[in-house]
């Protein structure tokens, strides 16, 4: 599916596996099966044409370069399989042969069986996102009393807590979650409909055997045959792209934290780890690197599944095809990014002094809204704020600490003492809701 | 929001209207007059402040062009509207004129004005929805005995119903029904965490008023406030760009069906309607023309609202103000869509005639799989395709009729008398399940 | 880079090759040798280093997998690349390997790597893009007198002849090969900038060795290094992509001419070519599905790209990632549906006799718009386009020539005799500009 | 074209009012004014028609909400624009109103009133993006000596100077200004066809009338009518997004720069701009806000474009259409964010103190590879980097400066004298071509 060479970057083996050519035939195959045994439970083939093609219908016996060529004549690749198939069963049993692939469409092979593959890749990657929402738990929980500047537009504005941070990314990991496993009551549905989705070829008997099939593949049974109307498949794809957006973010994050003049948050280090052809002093990002590739790639893989959707009349010139190799694309990433992200996080390095210096390195300046507040109550907002504004700028100017130029104001004075003035400079007087928010978004789980 | 020209090509004038400016700061001060109750309602700030602040929130009474310059200095709309609302209610009530936007930040008003508008464009659209999904169904219906050609990459395959076709055209609009009312369980959320996130200036009343004001404005409280994680805007584009896709399917078949050649179905006429300035005797689609030029663009708003998700920290530079045009012109080119799609398929007119016509027109060749299934039975598949192959080709090389030629074989004859024969070649003999999936997807509702 | 069961489909051997993991080594080794013979020249490194760095550069003698695995770690396959290469120019000449990748840094290796991969790539499509021009030069010249529906929204409007629409075929291929070979002069540029661009490593030879490697690799020299100005990069993307998109428009023409309804042009037929599965009669398009399947996915790619040119400061982390594997998939692309479409347009058959059919199959309304001028020079245009409109109504109405109805008009005698009718109505009266056009394309090459 | 609010933040008024409502209609009224004089200077309608006809042509007479209800039917704008300019000229001349749109079609005036549009949108934006590389190419000269980190996935690497950091946006600004000018000799060419390109209804007389208009309108003459052949459209797209891409870069670099935690350089101050709402200390980016915001949606209005090329036949039903008001909101876009750079660049706030202090930060660290190369030629590069690797080890780990604890060791005393040492780690020591380059850049203009 990718470069040896960059797949170990950019992918997950695990879920890399699940989109090579192997598994794209072996997802066909069991369809092939699957119907067989559906079809003989029905009585619509005999059972005795069960055994040859089921035993026939093992991936890593087909020549792929052969099926590569014929599939570029056939215009799918389920035309030469199924030929290659019936007769691989010929060989054995001639009767049987006639069985194979009975009333389907190269279609219903190819959909069911990239449903089959997507199913496998969402249990697979349902526990490696669970460890990773676990890992961010902890953090969560680990760093609630772990003060830093919150910074909007990059800016340095109020304190938050690191607790807080992680409970934010937990927060769009545990709903990613939700909406992939979501999928599994529709969107991963039976695609079975035969040549126009009448199920005509098999008579009376197409409900029927339908249903035994979808049973057979444990896959829930559409209302009707989707062979034109995708949007199953490209729920798919936003519902991973969902989680590559959640996990880009996380990484832009880190990226910026672990800048030189930050230095607040560092991915892991290691042995070959992020080092420099050039600079033997520097130590890069590596896995945030790759979740940021990955976010940056994935929305237009969307967009791609999206266009595809207007497929004309009951089987499209192109646009289906254009699916074939971009949702395993969009999906190969989220995995890697998701590989990636979880070793970043479970070895995130933090240097709370640094987060802690911070937030006293704009001479208080982080406290300003905190005092503003303070004062508000007894000489209104806008009051307050201008005074605040005018003892800011004036220890900006002096280079002073704005405790320092408030003490000495006179109106400050008047409504907090030298104790509450304190209070309000410590790196804890300012974290608001930000215990409860955690606690609510480890709840929600 | 666009051209007074296109829009009535391009939009609905009752979606277009909630995302007007006037729309854009109502939703914004409606989030402000809640504000000011819900913090009433647990202490917060004085109950006289409530009045003042509630009468002041009124969009028509703001200077939309002073608001747009100050917006361009500013770096969004909530800051010069906050400050021309506090002045708006100071001249009426200087105490109450304090309390205004009482621990919210910009982008409090900004998204959660944005979710009141969302919320209120769903609330208009789903009864349209509703309307296009019963004249579907109407047409299912009463279309289930239309026998036309089911065309698989643009050729003519096998016999479908144009009711199955209308089955299916229903059933994608009613999962994409299903996903829009999803939306308000979660996605169309209260935004609510003060200048980072901890609402800190409401020291501890952050969570009070939080649920306070969701009960205000009937929003869904999320486990933590969302500044940064923004699936769930992506979530509501998701769910909008999956029914302008479906609705895009629709409009190609239409226009196919439509072409010169195949004359099967057609957008009503009327005056002024699709005529050429060039050829007085064309009839050009227009509806589904506004519903393709839909489907073109949506995808790629969508890849913005993804990409867009990457927002660093507590507040994005760039990236959540990308959303601001984005989302509602998404949505505006969706009901538009679904405008003109109600238009095209309310007054569809349907050629029977010409659609049985079809069925026949190449010499009986769409009855080729019936016969296939018909003689595979006894004489097996690859036989019996063989068979009807060759019997194709020579029914195509003489320019006879395919049942003709197959009467003449003896191969045929020993399996199927003449009046099986006869039959495998009406025009509903090959129906299979598409009573049945018509059904199915009308239960599903 | 693809899957061995669909590159067959989607791509083209000969681009393939050119963007696998080997090639993408020795895009990179080419670069380390380069510079070697360069930096001799200019007495950077010993002469004596050249020969045993050069003759190290042979990517079949590394170890793809061990290398991926070091690119996990080191973010990028540049960092374990060059260690590599030391070691074996070290096993045979430990002073040499003191000089391997001398002042240069990993962005250098990987993006003149793929540059010199992009050259190829141009050189190898560039006489392929040349002869579907040739084809289409050809096709335009003979069917300039193969007179059929120009079709506008899909619905038959006025005569257009076959050789028209193959120029305008060729026209836009034309265009896209010129913007093709314009990449040549500044987009397929070296990189050579070292560690952050400057070349500090080189102290004072930093022009002169980035003179001498230029000239080496017979690329053009940037004013300076463009690690984090992408828009070449985006520049070569999007000229491939408007190639894709060209051929896209030509195969959506062939599979609207090759429907069962219109049946005008075909594609080449073949053995297991374009079969079904289900259907004996069928004949599917194959080389158009292709096409259409890459202008549906190339687009996207382009807006990854160009989303991916935010690129902060001297080398960014994540976004440059983004585009290793999209280019090349671009182009892959794009190959491919160059190599279908060439197949499809060498071996079109045209069925001249259905078109010449077609013109006048709705009872000469075609030419409504010929006779509407013939008269409007006389009547005014208003008038003869009323006349020709209720002329056209009546004819359809009932079901008469249009021809026949007019000849009967009083107005139109006044006007026109009986011959001019009669030449209006024939298939080359409204040809109009058509062989000039063709004359201007062919001369435009 | 877009709202009041938002227009100021993210558009140029200048361009804006190039693709509002008026400018439409005035485009396409341009072209039908142009094709009356073209027409009757060869003789094809009479003289005494252009006057009326020309009068006539004033966007303001126009009732635009009339038009746009027409074109909701019409399915496009020309046709009813037409229409009520016949009735205007006919108002006064009723000859005269026979010869409105003579031999033209709707995508005729549509196409070509674009192209119009866009280039005057080209002729505003050129002297804009003149003086931003104006600004530029000062900043890059006066900087040339302020030194400051190179920065590599964020992280600081090497020293850099802000006159290159200024040259390399440069660079990318003359390069887009080089592709926008380009467009002007084949990109914006006339459209001109009639009903399906061939201009029958100009009988022999199209290619002169073709090239009368031409001169007329000053466009160049394409080789053949380009109606469904987009890719000029779309060239004009890609060639304003990198201009758009490129801006979004120098907005990300100035965002990262404005960091509480880096800043070295600043937008322009001013009232209203910038402040917060929540927090009076803090000065947010504007002006890099919106190209960002800019830099986010263009690349996929390129997108859709390229999308919408696969325009069937001779007039497409809906892509064509998706064109409308995508180019316009993507040059809107640019402008915008042209605009903003401009303001930001224009008065840039350097410190040019804090980009001296962050060189020597980190003990010297970033001179760590001027050393190592220094030492290479003498001890090799492996060994040099290894011995300047475990020098920066120590020095990180003893809270030392690499110079001091260089100057203890024995090889490196070896080599490299104090003096020479010293001179090292001067700020400016490791400049290598920053200057060459940025002559180099200026040259290229």
């Amino acid at each position: 599916m990718t470069s040896r060479l960059l797949a170990p970057l950019f992918g997950d083996p695990d879920i890399d596996t699940l989109f090579d050519d192997r598994a794209r035939l072996q997802g066909m195959l069991d369809f092939e099966a699957a119907l067989a045994r559906a079809e003989a439970r029905c009585g619509v083939i005999p059972d005795s044409a069960v055994g040859p093609i089921a035993e026939a219908c093992r991936a890593d016996d087909f020549d792929l370069d052969a099926l590569g060529a014929a599939t570029a004549l056939a215009g799918n690749p389920a035309i030469p399989l199924v030929k290659a198939l019936t007769a691989k069963v010929k060989a054995h049993d001639e009767d049987a042969a006639r069985w194979v692939h009975w009333g389907a469409t190269s279609q219903d092979v190819i959909d069911t069986g990239t449903v089959l593959q997507l199913r496998q890749a969402l249990d697979t990657l349902t526990p490696k996102l669970d460890r990773l929402c676990a890992i961010l738990r902890t953090l969560a929980q680990a760093e609630r009393d772990t003060g830093l500047p919150g910074r909007t537009l990059l800016q340095q504005a109020v304190p938050v807590t690191f607790g807080l941070k992680a409970a934010g990314w937990l927060d769009a990991l545990q709903r990613a979650q939700r909406r992939l496993q979501a999928l599994r009551a529709d969107a991963l549905a039976l695609q079975f409909g035969g040549a126009a989705g009448t199920l005509a070829s098999l008579e009376d008997r197409g409900l029927e055997v339908a249903e035994a099939l979808a049973r057979e593949l444990e896959l829930p049974l559409p209302s009707l045959p989707w062979h034109t109307a995708r949007d199953r498949i490209v729920e798919v794809g936003t519902a991973f792209a969902l989680l590559a957006g959640a996990l880009g973010k996380i990484a832009t994050d880190i990226v910026l934290l672990m800048q030189s003049e930050v230095g607040e948050a560092f991915e892991p280090s290691g042995a070959g780890k992020g080092g420099s052809s050039a600079m033997p002093h520097k130590r890069n990002p590596v896995g945030c690197v790759a979740a940021i590739a990955a976010a940056t790639r994935v929305p237009a893989l969307v967009s791609t599944l999206l266009a595809a959707m207007s497929q004309p009349h009951e089987r499209a010139p192109g646009q289906w095809h254009a699916e074939w190799e971009t949702l395993p694309e969009l999906i190969r990433l989220t995995a890697g990014s998701l590989a990636q992200m979880t070793v970043v996080l479970d070895g995130l390095q933090l240097d709370r002094a640094r987060m802690a210096a911070h937030l006293d390195s704009f001479g208080g300046l982080l406290y300003a809204e905190a005092v503003s507040v303070a004062l508000a109550a007894t000489l209104g907002k806008s009051a307050a704020h201008a005074l605040v504004e005018a003892a800011a700028k004036r220890a900006v100017g002096e280079q002073r600490h704005l405790r320092e130029v408030l003490a000495e104001d006179a109106q400050v004075g008047a409504v907090l003492d030298a104790a509450r003035l304190d209070a309000l400079f410590a790196a804890d007087s300012w974290r608001g809701m930000s215990d409860t928010w955690i606690d609510r978004v480890i709840a929600a789980d």
